[in-house]
Parts: C-alpha cells; sequence; structure tokens
C-alpha cells in the first residue's frame, strides 16, 4: 500500500522532475532563444535580443567609441551585425529603451564596481590574439583572498594569481602587484584583462618567470569633492601597510625592490604615480598605463607641486627602479596628460620610457601591455 | 617652450581627467541614479529601477515563488516595496518590458550558466542569518582551478576553498565535494551559496574541522533528448577520474573514504546519487539536497531498475557511508521525489535519514544544509 502510493507520487512528478527547476528558472516565462553574439566566418558578428515591446535598443561593445543601432523583425528579435572585427577578447552590452540589459544569450558576464562596468565578454579567436587565450598549457590559480586593512578599518578582496606547480614546489616568486581603472574591481584583471592566461602562456613559453600577480581593489568610499589626495593616500597606505605585507606573509614570495613591480590602467595608473612618489624604493619596476591624472582640479604646477619631493629626489628613483614606463594609446583621451607626465619627468631628470601604441582607452589595449611587460620584468 | 606646450595641453584635460573614463562608463548617457535595493529598519525592502518608457516592470527574488509588479512615478523610476522579509542573503532581477534586467544600482551580482541564474543579491542581516556573514573571523581563500579533463576531453575550471591558514601549515585536511544545481556554475556555491563564510565561521568556532571544499562545474553538453544516463555517467566519471585525483594531487588532502565527502543539489543531487551508485565505497558521507530525479522519463520503477546493483548490495553501502541523508524543503517542487527516494531506500535496507525542513528549492534552504552538515562531516 505504502509501495503504491509512493509510485503513483513519483509518476505525478514525471513533468516537473525533467526540468530540475531553481527559483531563477520559472520554465514558463521563458522567452523566444536566440543566438547572441554570433560570430561569422568573416569575423563580423551578430548581436540579438528578443525585446517585442521595446522601441530602441543600442549595442555598446569595447571595439568601437560609440554605439550601434539593432532593428526589429517580425518576431520582436533585434538584431546587428557589426565588424569584421580584429581576432581579440571584447565586452559589450544592450540599451533597451534607455536600459543597460546584459544580453540574455550569453552567460560570459563581467563583474564591476557599477552596472556600466558589468558587461557580456566574448572571445574573436585568431593568432594574433592568442596571447590571451585559455591554451592547453599548465595553468596557475586564481583565489580570492580577504585581508583585515589597518588602513581602511574593514575585511577587503583581493584576486591572486599562482603560478602553474606553485602548490608542488617551495620556491619563493617576485610579485607584480597590478591594478584596475575606474567602474572596476579587484576581479576585473582575471576576467576582462585576461591576465590569468597571459601569464600561464608566458610562462610556458618561457618568456616570463613564474610571478606571483596581486590585483587588490581599487575602490575606497569617495571622501567628497576636493579631496582626491587624502583618497591616494588612503589607497597608498591600504596597498604598502596592509596589502603587501599580508602577499608577503602568506606567500612564498621574494621581498626585496628588485622582486616586486607596479602597474596600474587609469584611475590604476594615477594610484600606481602616488605609490611611487610615496615610497619610490620599495617597486623595482613601475608602469603608468593609460593613467589619470586624477582630479579635475589637476594642472602641471599642480602635478608638480603634489610629487615636488619626488621629482626633486630623482636620483632616488632612478637608482632603485630599474624599469619606469609610461605606455598609452594614441587614440586613447589619456594621451595628452601621459606626454605631460611624460614631459615633466624628463624636467626633473627621471628616466622613464614614454611608449606611444594603437588603440585607446580599453582592456584591449591593457592586456597588450601586460603582455608586454611581463617578459621584462625580474630579469 | 616645450614647457608652455606641456602646461597647455595639461589644462585642455582638466575637464577630462576629473572623468577617469572607461569604455563601459559613457558620462553623458548615465540615467538617473536611484538607491536600490534599500533595505528599511523594519526588514522591508524597496527595489527602483529607472526605466521611463517602460510599460511593465516586475521584479523576482528567490523569497517568494511569483513575483512582484513595480509601480512607475513621473519620472520614469519604477519601484516596489515588498516584506518584511526574514533575515537572509538574497536574489533578485528585474523584468522590464519581457526582458530580464539586471538592477543597474546594485554591483553585486551572482553569475550562473544562463542568464535566468545570473541575478543581483543583498544581505538583509540578523543574527538568526548571521552564520552566512563575512565575520571577523579568518578567511580561507576560494580559488578559481583549471583541470585537463581525460573524460570530458576539456579544459574545466573548479572553485576550491582552502581554510584559513593553508599556506601556513602543512596539515592534510579532509575534503568536501560540493555540487551546484542546474542553472547555475562552479561558482555559485562561492557566491550566492557563502560556502567560504559559512566554513570560515565555522571552523572560527570550532564547530567544523578545517576542511578543504571543491566545487566543480556540473554542466556537461547535453547529448541529446532521452539520453539522460550517459550524461551522469560523464559527470560521474569526470569527478571520479578526473576532478578527485587532481584535486588529490595538488593539495594536501587525507584520500581515505572517510575523509571525503559528497553534497550536491537538485541537479547536484541526482549527480550526487548517480556517484554514489557508481562508487559506494568513495564517500564516507553523502547528502543529497532536494535531489532532482533527473529526467522526465523517471519513475520509481526506472529509479529502482537504473540502481538495482546499488540497491542490491545496500550491506556495501551502509558499510563504508558513515552518514548518508535526503534533505528537502516541505514546499519544494521535489519533496515528493526525495520522500520516493527515501521509500526505495528504505524498501532495499539503505541506512539513511529523511531531513525535512521549513522553505523550497532555493539557496536559503541549501546555505543552512551546508551550515547543518559541516558539523558532522569528517568527526
Amino acid at each position: 500500500m505504502t509501495r503504491t502510493l509512493v509510485i503513483l507520487s513519483l509518476c505525478t512528478l514525471a513533468g516537473f522532475a525533467g526540468t530540475p527547476a531553481t527559483a531563477q528558472q520559472p520554465k514558463k516565462e521563458l522567452p523566444l532563444r536566440v543566438v547572441s553574439p554570433e560570430v561569422h566566418a568573416d569575423k563580423k558578428v551578430t548581436f540579438r535580443i528578443n525585446a517585442p515591446k521595446a522601441t530602441e535598443v543600442t549595442v555598446r561593445g569595447d571595439w568601437m567609441t560609440g554605439e550601434e543601432k539593432l532593428t526589429k523583425d517580425e518576431k520582436g528579435v533585434w538584431s546587428v551585425t557589426v565588424g569584421p572585427l580584429a581576432p581579440d577578447f571584447y565586452s559589450y552590452a544592450f540599451t533597451v529603451d534607455g536600459v543597460r540589459t546584459l544580453d540574455a544569450a550569453n552567460p560570459t558576464v563581467k563583474q564591476g564596481n557599477n552596472v556600466y562596468s558589468i558587461a557580456n565578454m566574448f572571445s574573436l579567436n585568431g593568432p594574433e590574439a592568442d596571447f590571451q587565450d585559455n591554451k592547453l598549457v599548465p595553468h596557475g590559480d586564481v583565489r580570492k583572498v580577504w585581508y583585515q586593512s589597518g588602513t581602511l578599518t574593514e575585511q577587503r578582496r583581493m584576486h591572486v594569481y599562482t603560478p602553474p606547480g606553485y602548490d608542488a614546489n617551495s620556491d619563493k616568486h617576485p610579485v607584480l602587484y597590478l591594478l584596475h581603472g575606474a567602474g572596476d574591481d579587484d576581479s576585473a584583471w582575471s576576467t576582462i584583462g585576461r591576465a590569468g592566461f597571459i601569464l600561464d602562456n608566458l610562462i610556458a613559453a618561457k618568456k616570463a618567470k613564474p610571478m606571483i600577480v596581486v590585483m587588490p581593489s581599487g575602490n575606497l568610499p569617495f571622501p567628497g569633492m576636493g579631496k582626491v589626495d587624502p583618497l591616494l593616500d588612503r589607497f597608498t597606505n591600504d596597498l604598502l601597510k596592509d596589502v603587501v605585507p599580508h602577499v608577503e606573509k602568506q606567500f612564498r614570495v621574494k621581498t626585496g625592490a628588485k622582486d616586486r613591480a607596479l602597474a596600474g590602467v587609469s584611475m590604476g595608473g594615477a594610484q600606481t604615480m602616488h605609490v611611487l612618489a610615496t615610497d619610490p624604493e620599495r617597486f623595482g619596476y613601475v608602469a603608468l598605463w593609460s593613467a589619470s591624472m586624477f582630479g579635475g582640479d589637476r594642472n602641471p604646477a599642480a602635478f608638480e607641486q603634489q610629487y615636488e619631493a619626488f621629482l626633486r629626489n630623482a636620483g632616488t628613483v632612478n637608482k632603485s627602479v630599474k624599469l619606469l614606463e609610461i605606455t598609452v594609446g594614441e587614440e586613447d583621451g589619456i594621451l595628452n596628460a601621459s606626454k605631460a607626465m611624460s614631459g615633466v619627468f624628463k624636467k626633473h631628470g627621471v628616466k622613464h620610457q614614454l611608449k606611444l601604441t594603437g588603440g585607446s582607452h580599453t582592456w584591449i589595449n591593457w592586456r597588450r601591455y601586460l603582455n608586454e611587460l611581463a617578459p621584462k620584468l625580474f630579469q
């Protein structure tokens, strides 16, 4: 009798059991499925979104400065084909009637510090972009690591890449500290930045030394308009007094300046500059990539005044920093600021390289900057 | 002369430099900022989204089975206040004119295997839910680990939690393998599942032993309708022949059955059952949580037939598995299936516990199941 009831219960479940449900998956509301993005053989890419009630849909991606309008078909599916695009790893998102919207057909999503940096991602494969691919080579791990920041009196998270085989040997490694830009968070260099895969590939090819890459969070509570310097000071103290000591305690690392490097993009470039000026003998390699001057009140006189002590002691940085580079794209809005920064360095005798590349203020450039810097480190 | 030009260049940058730009942050298109979600003192929660052109906006969250409609104000901002809610960690997303849409005001986002499991998250704090909070206790790391699956002939990713102090000592640890449900991916137990924080808190309170938690991906290419068993076999082979050996090679772990546990939710529960039946002596602790029967062609006779060898050898599993639990919520659509599974086990003499809880098929329950299981493991 009990057995019969059990059988009946199971039979009524047949329909349900075939659809492992979650609260996020109400089957009845699944809209028409579309394929998006669709990468064609000719390197054109089609984006689609099912939005029958919408009146305007656009797509914005980091391969272009503006946006593309989609057009609607009779079923309510909007689409546009762009390109051909150069092989690369791209981010994008839709705007549907003014509301930023992820691509429902593409679960590859990057996180961010605000919704305008949360985006879908896709890869258009090709040999000119394979330095950042997930190849059949030994992979390092990327960890989420929590630390207690005495500076910021809060628990904070960083991402840490350990090279392939880290757990199996007892080697000590040099460390690259890698800073993200505004809008992003400490995950960015591991998602859209592809840092782990770039290092895996360089290490497998013996082009770069095995190293630990530490990717802290650059986002701090904003202290108020006109108070830029305290923000930079607080970040710098968190990095030098909390992040670096935590890393050097938890991980097997070499702790001399010649085994420490620091690089940052955009806002992270401004932070890199401030850290360098605060302690020019801590990092043996420093890279300022698309470095924001950070702060609407900045001008060259203010920059020179702010970093007067650093600039006056060019001998110190010239002695301790083996490589100091300023790198920026010719189409980057930061271009002139980077040239100006180089000019101030030159005026004060701070040895450095100004490297101009193609491209603009995007991860397309920053991944390549990492790929070119890493082989030069710790040699 | 050079210096004058540099100064002029910098001056023209003043406006730009105050807005560190990324391709994802076009300032001109930032819509009206709203606060969402807003958690009130009375535990009600207000959701808001700026969508002036929309005609219908709803919110769906894992504290309810249906959805709530939002209403529009004169500025085009839609809002609704729900609750009071029990203190907990919740996921939710909007639907704007039929298109699932993330909350632009809340960057805390969970990943997923499809867009219906990508959702915003928020915490409503309270002592009854603090077992899953990020407390001021020592934290373990959560790593993204890549391995080469011979079974699936692809590179696959898992998340691995190592307990606090893992890098500083040389202890060997027991391992809990923890499987996610359909729609989610290997990140889920570390985001919406809060596994790292739950373990951190239990370990700090000495309620659970330090352990490694391995969270593999349960998503495989679907082999076609009606071919459920090969899918389960392939998952099982990947776990037993690829994941476990990789973990036992890379990490300092104890390798006896009494130091291995396996638990899974929903689809992951069906996978757990299949792994148990395939090798009943591999894991000393097994938990089937909201376990989907997995497959629309299932009925008790088919279940009994599929696992006939396992059920016939109840003595083997009774001897090797110290704890076998079936846990499900009274409002979970899986309730009757779990009761039926328990009935089949009972009929064949497989020792187990059937645990009925409140709640339904959500992470709200699953986090509590983990919190209650972990202290019982490896004792």
